[in-house]
């Protein structure tokens, strides 16, 4: 059997009016629009808005969304008391998975708190969850979570740092626009397939958020991370790249399976890194990352996809790199939810074939006569 | 697009040595042995062992096997804590799914707790999770899940009524080894497709739990259970599913995506529902559901799948319909191990495409110019 056909590659598995991905082997437009304005004229807030509502808001719209977001930040308490037993040496994307779980337990799907409601609930919480549990852990902090940050980037910039420097916020918002959506993926393929036995809406964002900590999926940001951090200098970095690729080792944050030419996504996270660097005063992190992606490109024709730069991006704002994924969660949400409600409108079980290739029929031998 | 390209029906998705399913129309085999000789001659243990560890083990392997299930009962202080605060409305699906996510962060996966570890210590403390969360919220106790019972079936009667009925054993036994695998279903194929990122091992089992939890896939037990308990005798039974055919209603329980002409596990929920009933005296529910399987054959050529008896079997036994579906994840979480094992033993990135019928492209209009 082929590879293609273990990962399904180029195998259609249904129909969506959410993404394209890679058109032209390097494009991406949510609902019709290209990641290329929505990045550079919009605000996640409307590309959320956009993913669950199916058009652009409105002033109007958009102010009762982000009103309705900024008064759904405070932490139910029995999700506080989980936070708090949740261990610090939690990874903290099982620290997401485990809360959106138990708020399926306390604030449960219903007509009137239906996936919309549930959406923009977590939309707001899961920043509230995970700063909580991390100043709690880390600090020794019990943070009061409702902030009156204008937005999600702000949000959580304000619960992580306690303060909101702009540059930071124009980056974390931009990031969570790129990373809100992108087609059949592996999170989003999960959620769809759970989806589709039409268990609540916790069920497959759950699902989805224990798929994409895979170091295959969203984990790769954290990977991209380590890697850059390795060298001190672009001498280093070039010559430690190109051992790695003598030595065959897989090297994080470059290539696509859908898109084959360019991941347009990547242009936003390395200028934004590089104005960050230069905010800070960067001298070593963004031109390692630069001679990084150079070999990468001499050597082997692979770009870097969005997770590469993002990780300088993280970086630079100050967040630790373990929480690097749980931001992929705060945008993707929005895409997550999109396929849900796309999947319970025109639902069919997902059950596929497996080709068998185990042993024919066997005689059951009794327990005293097994070898 | 036709309803089998969205539900991948009859698409292979790739390849598995573990089971069979519907060769013929009909049967269902695990790693080789017949599910009819299993269930007669067998044990959940012995199969799970099989399921597991790819072989029938030996008295001595086995021994070993069910000594280290028995040892792993008790429940880590801070999972009692998570369940004690998860509320009574909670469906007990959402239980296990939150108590196997949680349990990811007070035993995480490591080299030495890999998965086949977590895999023994899951099939031993998912009966604890539940009991201790029902008999906790519906009785006011705290029960020790520390059990001497010889085997799993034992351990969860054990805990549920104090006492454990030969005939509740042996039914519950069966039981288990009918839905301990199933190849690529809903919940399997989500834990593949979770798995294919490489995330721990508990992400996949928790985002099977929430697939299985839907009323298309595991919750359908529960379903026919409120159909059987509908009906006050045989002839009100025939009117009554008379009429929903009529009406268009479905009828859960009945059919099957991949068994053509007959669901093998059916004729041993049967069985043991009718020996059940004897045993009790039951003049009702057994033969309701006799007549309602007549009424769908004539009817409509369906045949009952393993869901229909067993709702009679667990009823019998005196398991509250809410516990259900849980039963079905002691049995499968074996089933799912051994996919998640075989997904990482050859693994590969699950990744469709999908077709877009969603709008072409559109150009971005500022917020102030929206309709």
């Amino acid at each position: 059997m082929s590879d293609n056909i273990k990962g399904l590659q180029g195998i259609t598995a249904g129909q969506t009016a959410i993404c394209t991905v890679g058109e032209d082997g390097k494009s991406l437009h949510y609902r019709g629009y290209s990641i290329t304005d929505l990045a550079n004229k919009g605000s996640f807030e409307e590309v959320a808005y956009l993913l669950l509502y199916k058009k652009l808001p409105t002033q109007q719209e958009l102010d009762a969304f982000k009103k309705r977001l900024a008064a759904d930040r405070a932490l139910p308490k029995h999700l506080i008391n989980v936070l708090e037993l949740l261990p610090k040496e939690s990874h903290p994307m099982d620290v997401l998975r485990s809360g959106c779980s138990v708020l399926g337990s306390f604030e449960p799907e219903t007509d009137e708190h239906d996936g919309y409601a549930i959406t923009e609930r977590l939309l707001s919480l899961f920043p509230s969850m995970l700063c909580y549990w991390y100043h709690y852990h880390f600090d020794g902090k019990k943070i009061n979570t409702q902030t009156d940050a204008p937005d999600i980037a702000a949000h959580f910039l304000q619960l992580l740092h306690g303060v909101v420097d702009p540059l930071h916020h124009k980056a974390i918002n931009t990031s969570l626009m790129l990373y809100a959506e992108h087609g059949f993926n592996a999170s989003t393929f999960t959620a769809r397939v759970c989806a589709a036995t039409l268990p609540d809406f916790y069920a497959p964002i759950t699902a989805a958020i224990g798929t994409l900590s895979g170091p295959l999926h969203g984990g790769a940001n954290e990977h991209a991370y380590d890697l850059i951090s390795l060298y001190a200098n672009t001498k280093d970095a070039e010559e430690g790249v190109k051992q790695k690729l003598a030595d065959k080792e897989k090297i994080m944050g470059f290539g696509h399976r859908v898109y084959k030419t360019h991941d347009p996504r990547s242009d936003f996270a390395k200028i934004l890194s590089q104005q960050l660097a230069d905010e800070r005063g960067d001298a070593t992190m963004y031109p390692v990352a630069e001679r990084i992606e150079q070999v990468m490109w001499d050597e082997k024709k692979l770009f870097p996809n969005v997770d590469f730069y993002t990780a300088c991006v993280y970086h630079f704002c100050g967040i630790p790199k373990t929480l690097f994924t749980p931001l992929f969660v705060f945008a993707r949400t929005a895409g997550w939810a999109a396929h849900i409600m796309e999947q319970r409108a025109d639902n069919r079980l997902i059950r596929p074939d497996a080709d068998y290739i185990g042993p024919g029929a066997l005689d059951y031998v009794g327990i005293a006569d097994r070898g």
